[in-house]
């Protein structure tokens, strides 16, 4: 099974492209979609969904995983990161890819054992799972790699799935 | 010029197509896009998306005037509101229409002269502004026109344009 992880956002899309079979994780391709400031939304929105169009039409992904957002703040970066995770959604529906949501949590959860993870545990976590020489960088990578993780785990636990 | 406003929504997105030349509105149509509940957030988002894009293809607007949103609260409505936003203003950028944003204070300055003005105001303001026989229902579609005539006004007046 091929894996989209992607982590959303307005600047910096976080991507990472794992296979998932028997238990063993692969990396495949990760990176970022990144979109100019001092540009118009509209076309950073565009960016962001023809990059995730072309994603899907590379790696042919078997399901997409993206972590939910929440809103503490009435922030405008908050509005616009919401706008680009409704143009990523988009993108993988047209596509016709299966979408799966997971919280911070259970993506924390899942791929370092703790919910409460910090940052820098997410990142080690990953590293070593995918078995990559380096961390992923940027974070949003990390982080697209952990949601990514976590629908493999996820979709081969029957734990998980009868909740 | 023709101006199609929008509501963002994410059950509802009202919308009003207006003619505007020489100081006269004229109302084209209005009405709004409703997705159903209990269906995927991506399906919902697809809906909203093809329905923006066959009001461009058939009324084929030289602007489209839309609401800027601000969250007060870290409610899931609003993050559903605004992953629709995001698809609204990529099926406008995507079918080459510009995009005017105004924020609700200024829609309601610009309808009604008066910043504060209440719902029942604007519903008034936009029925007797267009000659409409009735008052647009659902109120998303009342906004929606509201944030067209804005715009109106908006291109035509110079002072506006030299803030």
């Amino acid at each position: 099974m091929i894996i989209l992880g992607i982590d959303p956002g307005y600047a910096i899309v976080g991507f990472g492209v794992i296979g998932y079979s028997n238990n063993k994780l692969t990396p495949i391709e990760y990176g970022a979609i990144t979109t100019p400031a001092h540009t118009k939304t509209e076309l950073r929105l565009c960016e962001i969904y023809d990059g995730i169009c072309e994603l899907c039409d590379k790696f042919k992904p078997d399901a997409i995983s993206i972590e939910e957002l929440f809103f503490n703040s009435n922030a405008k970066t908050a509005v616009n990161v919401c706008q680009a995770r409704g143009v990523i959604l988009l993108a993988a529906s047209r596509r016709g890819i299966p979408i799966f949501e997971y919280t911070p949590l259970q993506i924390k959860q899942s791929v370092t054992g703790y919910g409460r993870a910090e940052k820098h545990q997410i990142i080690a976590m990953v590293t070593t799972l995918l078995g990559l020489k380096n961390p992923p960088k940027p974070d949003d990578t990390a982080d697209a790699l952990a949601a990514a993780i976590c629908h493999g785990y996820s979709s081969s636990s029957m734990l998980f799935n009868l909740k």
